[in-house]
């Protein structure tokens, strides 16, 4: 019965559920694997594994364990990602420096921090006050979850040898047939989240905005649509893209998504399980900001804006292709019916910068710094994608990255003005 | 009787009024002042006062000549600024070095486009098409009046020497008093042009948006206030600052806003009449937007969002101090009133990223690169500055500089929510 | 009897000495500590081992196998160091990117050419023209043994965790009294290599040059003496400085030499044991070329010419502290007689530029890159240091580095002019 | 009568000599041409003026004159260049960001400065150790002269306008022959200044060296034969090259020596007097050393060391063209006899790398910078060039410039090996 559960035995379950997925996206890599940064926005898989685990430590075991002192008093220093208040740190771009501590002792700190919360829910603790710290825990390893994929995918693409993380389920290539816009007449909507469970502080206050009618796609844009783009010469006419992004274009020497590779006159496509023929009918992925702008242009259309998008999403079900599935490629889209593609597969670049919602505070101390000092120069990305675990997303989430950024996995859905 | 005035006498009039304002605002300088370009943002004098003659050129003179042959086929590639349509161009941050065409080669490059447009203009030309790229040139020459005396106080403020451009008037050292808030409803508004003259297309479409209760402070922050923050540690603690904020004052090593310089115990500040003391009444001037929110945050408060901005100066004259004035400092406010300096003084930073409005469609062809291009990672700022002449401004006007930009006139206006 | 022994058989033994030093160095390693880059001029430990295996893949085994095909065809692009003529390769700063081929794989890859070399040299092979390049193989690992020792001292030295390679035994603290000058009377000597054995291409041709009277210090500069340099302001003045020494001194915020540490009022040493009590008595090890000079020109000395200490070494046997005895740190002198620690300890900075000797050519082929394209902006050491292999030494050994390199075990002799 | 010559007579005449030299290298420019630096190795006009004026002033008239207070307390600050014991000085890459002084105020410096010394002179003053610094301060104004016309000629030729300094007298385009080696011994030489007159610090002390036989191209190499280097591939190939010189090359794009411009299928070359044809039997000029040796190397020569270069001239008289004949451009060789060319044309590059001869001491002082903390990673270049003023060179004058500098007017002499 229900009725006799204590408090924590929810919280322990999902603790436990939580904690294994890491482990297990971990389960084919070799020690070597786990070092590597490849970039200074991606991190080592031992990194991600440490820091997570040091945020139960630091913000949760810290606070209810009266006279802490951890075992690891290093590791403060090593695995703080950003936070001012909590004291200096590993300069980011220096993470790939570290070969200790060793995959075998981060799984042991791994453990300890186990361990120690464990204890602490099974002695029936007073949530209050903890409950939203423990839980924001569990969303935050969800999102390292999703960074440990993306950041191995861009490890694995810099090498020759074109190494494989593990096979991966064949997409299948079947043509979802032409977009079709959904039309929508705007006018004042709710926007932000009010719901009882969770939700990161900038998914809120809930507010009311006035929208524009407009028009959604149906599904999102496609590898063989990209690819008339390309043919079209997308990537060598500026009057399709924003200035900042033409000058980062060329200055990077952009032909294609990120993960392309020309093979003769194929297109081949760096994924998990290698390279593979590019499937023209999965939704283009890792593609910017600015070529997202750019494609949508170019194809008479324009990005979605974050209101926009929570309006289309406001009476669907959450379903779609996540990480449990271990698919780690996006979908092609399945027969019509409404709007597709919404939640899962690929995140979703939108038009609307990165911004606090009317009345939005950041919660006090260092928990402060989660979101709200990120909030300048970045784009809002919805919905998810084929690497997001499915019970971190929501309707409201926004995610964010600047506009220069391809290694997640983003996409492009089509908007239109209708007046 | 104005029936009998020629369609294009008023024009020429505007147009001999501007070109005539460009000139004088060159007459206290050497030809050496016009030739330094002393960052990649900034251009040398020379360059705005030929780019400002070429733009009529190319896309005026060009379009109502028949087999137009430019005297001048160098010029197109040194002077054209941004415009990909209209071919290649002088990288931006080589602008400085540029000795010829010699000063006195472009006031002849000058008064030659102004003899071939006045030619045109007494011709009865028929103005159809034309008009709107004609008041355009006018408006961007305007612009580049404002940078000319931006860009000289940059150069200028980099000579140890503490040159002077001219003498300017005391600025009164009047104590405003504190700022009060000044409270507005919200709700549904209208924000964008919608009037009958001349506006650019970045202020269009004119449309409806939702705002929650908001104040506004009826006045700026002042020097004294911005002090008080410096004092309090302001520029020493993260906990204020965006994360990109802190990462480039860090990085910059700034310690108070750009032309302060600390003299023993008090501060002085560069002007285009040399160092001075610093005028605790003053509107504080040339801060970041980082700055502008940091501070905005230590003092319990938020910058406005430009639909709050726009909201509050509905039924405002546009008065204030412009350029035509020649102070080209802020002025102090003077005795309350309702809300205070939103025309002139300095450009205020708003907390909106600048974004295209609903249904925003750029031009067809090169002059739809004016605006639409740049809108991306930019914030805007609104009301002019005593370096924007009094004509060029409008309540919708939107200006917009990255957030690390300080050379602009650009202050700090405190909004607060209220629920 | 000698006389039997087939012309192989010491190449054999060689081979496997050389090659089982390299496994040796890597015992007290991890997985994850193969894998780090910790700058563009360091190499994984991985990479060290794979290339050297490359070189005699590429050199010898291509050469004396008919239609050799390697069973690792990527290898030649990850594995390549520098050598044009053999096609493109892994960019030198993304060494540290690749995860693979692991560890255990780079074993796999040494073993397969280790039972090819093996085989080849069993099958008593005709040794005409390939006996060079075998023995440049075997000094060429050696070579890059130093580099493993050099480059995981530093990798190590980056990690806050202060990890330990492994426990060195003690330096003795002896005071080795005040260095004595040794005088020489110069005139025209002798200077490369003239013996049988192998040498590299760019220790001749043997020339004669003209030397002025000279005197070298009997021994090596010490910690302390340094110290005093560092005490008396040295790194705050730039007098004492090369003009592209200060400038790189105070770019990179030198303060002392590489691996020291301030920590309170003592200083401390990172080494491969991890942090140690800096040893008064020990030979100064780690500066830079810059750092030498400016010394020696505090101490009212210069460096050495390469002439002046080659003649210096003429009759002195090759002993002193090197790898094989497995201290990796210089001792301090012993009881004076004669020059002393003139081999071994630390690579000792000449005054001359890397330059071609006199009548030089570089090999035919790739192997002609070897060493003569380096012959620019850098400088000669000598002597080897007790990270060298002691049968990789000779007295006419040209090492050579940029004037900033501070990781190699470098260090300083006195010399003066007498005339 | 000579007799009756005061003894500060003679170097009053050279005073105003070289300083009315300055002069007429100015004579062609716009104030604007004063004002540019067109890179940071280059300096503007204006600041080589104002820099010759104030070595005088620092040097000498605060030596000369009690209680010596300047009029222009600011040109320490501005017009110092390396002298760090004189104090902070302006950053050299920001020379081009001052509009002030003006032209014209560099000249009332210089005017200033002009009449100080004259009337110091004129008072019969005790030469006695300032004889020294005094003719230091005329031979330093002279390389800035060069300075002047090299930092032009760089300033112009970024200019599209394709500007004339002024017209020069045509080139001859007579074919010289082929070049003939000329034989010379080697064995004991001497090398550095013996003689009474002015010598910089670098070319002494005299000393003896040993040289290998050798032998020296009677001629320059020319552009015809530079060309066939480039249409064989020379800019393509990475074995003729230093490794740094590669990578230096791809890295700027290098396809031919600084100013050549392809025009269709012709070459043209900036100059002075504006674009001209290439002239095939003109020198080779503006190369690097890195283009020079990777030359001599395709030609399967080498360049000349230094002493090598002193011994070729020992029994020629000084003559060649300088910048007294206002050529500004190498010239043709003449009818053969003998080594022609080695003084004027072009700077020669020797394989030498600038170090200081065996006891040399930098004097004491500020001046002690003057040359000897420069000797780290630049290459000596002898015989000066046709813009060097004829009496500023010796048999025995080091230039030095870093491997990569282009700007200058330097060529090749090719040398070889004779055993």
């Amino acid at each position: 019965m229900q009725a006799t559960q204590r408090p924590g035995a929810q919280l322990l379950t999902d603790f436990q559920q939580v904690r294994a997925h890491s482990h297990r996206l971990c389960e084919p890599l070799m020690p070597e694997d786990y070092v590597v940064q490849s970039m200074p926005d991606a991190s080592p898989t031992k990194w991600h594994l440490a820091h997570t685990s040091w945020f139960f430590e630091q913000f949760l075991l810290v606070g209810v364990t009266p006279n802490y002192v951890s075992p690891f008093p290093h590791y403060n220093f090593l695995f703080n990602s950003y936070y001012n208040a909590v004291g200096a740190r590993t300069s980011r771009p220096k993470r790939g420096l570290l070969s200790r501590p060793s995959v075998e002792e981060v799984f042991a700190y791994r453990s300890y921090v186990d361990e120690k919360v464990e204890q602490w829910l099974n002695a029936d603790p007073d949530l209050d006050g903890w409950r939203d710290i423990f839980v924001l825990g569990l969303h935050h390893e969800q999102q390292h979850q999703e960074l440990i994929i993306t950041d191995l995918k861009h490890m694995l693409a810099e090498n020759p040898l074109d190494p494989v993380y593990r096979a991966l389920p064949d997409t299948p290539a079947v043509d979802p047939g032409p977009a079709r816009p959904v039309e929508f007449t705007g006018g004042l909507v709710w926007v932000g989240w009010a719901g009882k469970g969770f939700a990161f502080d900038n998914e809120g206050p809930r507010h009311r905005r006035f929208l524009q009618p407009f028009a959604l796609n149906d599904r999102l844009v496609t590898n063989q649509e990209y690819l008339a783009f390309i043919q079209a010469g997308g990537y060598e006419q500026p009057n399709w893209w924003l200035s900042a992004g033409w000058a980062t274009s060329t200055a990077q020497g952009w032909q294609a998504p990120l993960y392309w590779r020309k093979q003769g006159e194929e297109w081949g496509v760096r994924t998990l399980a290698g390279t593979l023929t590019l499937n023209p009918h999965q939704p283009v992925c890792h593609v910017s900001y600015y070529e997202a702008d750019a494609y949508a242009r170019w194809a008479g259309a324009r990005l979605p804006c974050e209101g926009e998008w929570e309006t289309a999403v406001q009476s669907l079900p959450l379903g779609g292709h996540f990480a449990e599935e271990g698919l780690f490629q996006p979908q092609p889209a399945q027969a019509a019916g409404g709007m597709r593609q919404m939640f899962g597969d690929v995140w979703e670049w939108t038009r609307s910068s990165y911004e606090p919602y009317p009345g939005f505070q950041p919660a006090a101390g260092a928990l402060g710094e989660y979101n709200g000092k990120f909030m300048c120069n970045q784009y809002v990305l919805r919905g998810g994608s084929c690497a997001t675990p499915a019970s971190h997303i929501r309707a409201t989430y926004r995610n964010f990255f600047p506009a220069d950024a391809r290694w997640q996995y983003s996409g492009i859905r089509l908007a239109y003005d209708r007046n």
